[in-house]
């Protein structure tokens, strides 16, 4: 398809991509666990065999993003390194090494009619994909698709266009070299953003949409979107250190969780403490944050146990603050009655993400388990744990903070359905 | 609420039940197995003593819809007899007797870095359900919602509004008297038609639709939803009658699959044969449903084996009929060359809820479980099974035909989500 009549009418270029995506999805339904390991195979030595041409062609990007003034660190975000494109590769063979869940049947019991229910494991379908920046996420998507038996329709960034293309063909050609339709994994060619408007708007072919990007994107997509989104807005994350706790222990979970990285949604960007434990800990993690110039937005009570550190930069902590996601080295502080509080607190102006608790006491732990309402609760360790990776999904697609299908991080299981399966022996309704 | 508030603005009554609702599901998610236990066990209590006043109130609907000269099998629906009343009250006991999944932590695994990471079943929070007709509705609708630790909104229709305001009560009531929000449960108090829409355009407060009933109403309703819904359109179910295959087998499943009801979703609406077994087959299906005067709408081919069938009702069929739910003494018949034809027939024009083959040949049935895109796919026994009561899930709240979310008849699970739960001992991310 040439990028003229691309642009002339994005309506009916998005409609091919679907019914190709469709079509290649019953294919790909039905392919066995050898065809779809071996696509994955053949993707990882591609990619190590194309490692050259794949930065020229990111070179392209980077130069115009350069002559664009983009700022370093989002040209970095660009970067194809040898490094990148190995770990690219890797993913796909781990992906090609873990079981295939396709088809798998559970639960099967035996019915008081005489007839055996269970439920079978099988792929959404299609589902159309929405990124921006790391081109990398081109090949996390691909493979995944591949591997839980999906097509899927991709949609980077413009800034990534020919990263993306270049990568896309490599994937087509793995597919088509291994037997399997070269549709099951579309690279929209074209930067024209009424492809998104229609992309999600066509439930005839698109299962689900999984957009990842900013918030305002995402939210803009989930208002539009005529099929199901997985999705998070933000990662508002919050530790509580709880009364009684493992003081030097919440030293080390809290600046973990903080200051590892600052970026990533499963950073922490705001802190609870208890009343009985503040006065012994907040000076403690006040000094961690002093000296790695993390700025503290603080309720008046946390003040008082932080006016006397050294170098810290503190702020009276508005509203606004407990709703916000930083992303950077700032963290709102509060201090707390007790987990009821923690939990209340939580409950209102969390966005659902991950939250942990720092506790010795039982109770407490269950209770916040149980009771506080979002995609990932945990117990004596750090937020920045919420990962597909870390949480052996093998892979991660993106993080639902929805109750609904996938909640969490999302791997394959969350790009595929449950189906009844009933085996009889001529049993009737009666 | 007085009546004439209510219909001044029915925005902010809808409003008032969302945020009731809402603060309801709080306290249900973390009430115990024991006391929702009670408040079912109560129900059926109340149910029982009540029977009277139930049929009092039952009586209004019955007159007004005899009034406005409804057909009689339709008033039948709409009666609470005692026989009604008792199997709703046995169905509150029977969900109080299973075990409860709320809380419930599966898959606990320890990963690399020492955490260990499994997921707890929650509940969903809020759910709308919509519906019409049957009163009886009302009852299955909160018991499931008590028992899976949610609060519901119900709105009934309109021909059964006294009907439901006396159920409603007695469920506001049994929640009271265990110590439960009566708020979890809510009926809307009015008829108006406004509310159904302020209902499903409230994500703030409800998490999922459940509309029941005419496939218009269910597609309205899902094209302007801004929340999930959890549906099925309509059940144009097949059996499939395979070559090779025990042809008296098959005699006795299409029968029952066809003509042992005639209006519920999972009854078999079109018939396949494979081309080998036709000729002795369709002779015999064909006397049985001239006996029981069921429409034949033929193919061709199969009109060959059915002209001689003495009081054969035999017209063509259009490419209309392969699309169609009759629910009623109407089948489609079609011969085709085998089971390839067959899947792509019934992928091409099923509804995806339910599909049967009758087969000897393991292969062939291997092939029907995986590639039919349906949400039940059956061998050797009959479509009408399709039910959550028949597949051991206690109860069902509705049938999905989406692959998102819940897939098949809908229990206690599809009102749920997982979330993570990570236990670790001080581990950070490196």
């Amino acid at each position: 398809m040439s990028a003229i009549i691309v642009e002339s009418n994005t309506q009916e270029y998005t409609q091919t991509l679907g019914q190709n995506a469709k079509a290649a999805s019953a294919t790909m339904a039905k392919a066995t666990a050898a065809t779809k390991n071996a696509a994955l195979k053949q993707l990882a030595a591609l990619l190590r065999a194309n490692t050259e041409s794949l930065q020229q062609a990111n070179a392209l990007d980077l130069e115009r993003a350069r002559a664009a003034g983009l700022a370093e660190p989002m040209v970095d975000r660009l970067k194809l390194t040898p490094k990148v494109i190995e770990t690219c590769a890797q993913g796909c063979e781990q992906l090609a090494a873990m079981p295939d869940v396709i088809g798998e049947i559970s639960g099967m019991q035996q019915q008081p009619s005489g007839i055996r229910v269970g439920q079978m494991r099988v792929p959404i379908g299609v589902f159309g994909m929405i990124f921006e920046s790391r081109p990398n996420v081109t090949i996390e998507a691909a493979s995944l698709s591949i591997k839980s038996g999906n097509a899927c329709i991709l949609r980077g960034g413009s800034e990534a266009i020919d990263s993306n293309k270049a990568l896309a063909r490599l994937v087509q050609q793995a597919l088509t070299d291994s037997g399997l339709p070269a549709a099951a994994v579309q690279l929209v060619q074209t930067t024209d953003r009424e492809v998104v408007g229609h992309l999600i708007t066509m439930p005839q072919y698109v299962d689900v949409i999984i957009p990842r990007g900013g918030k305002s994107l995402i939210e803009r997509i989930s208002r539009d979107a005529k099929v199901p989104v997985i999705k998070h807005l933000d990662g508002n994350c919050h530790m509580y250190v709880d009364d009684p706790c493992d003081v030097s222990m919440a030293l080390t979970l809290v600046d973990n969780a903080k200051t590892q990285k600052y970026s990533p949604c499963n950073a922490t960007e705001s802190l609870l403490v208890a009343q009985g434990v503040a006065a012994e800990f907040l000076p403690l993690i006040g000094k961690v944050f002093a000296d790695k110039q993390v700025e503290m937005r603080v309720c008046p009570q946390s003040r008082a146990f932080l006016a006397d550190v050294p170098g810290a930069v503190l702020k009276d902590a508005l509203e606004a603050d407990w709703y916000e996601e930083y992303l950077a080295p700032i963290i709102s502080i509060k201090v707390v009655a007790g987990v009821d509080e923690a939990i209340a607190h939580i409950n209102q102006y969390s966005s659902h993400h991950t939250e942990a608790i720092v506790t010795r006491d039982h109770m407490h732990a269950q209770r916040f388990l149980r009771e506080v309402d979002s995609s990932s609760v945990m117990v004596n360790t750090s937020t920045r744990f919420a990962d597909g990776f870390e949480y052996g999904l093998g892979a991660e697609i993106g993080i639902s903070t929805d109750k609904f299908h996938a909640r969490g991080p999302v791997g394959i299981n969350g790009l595929t359905s449950l189906k009844y399966v009933v085996l009889g022996q001529g049993e009737v309704r009666v």
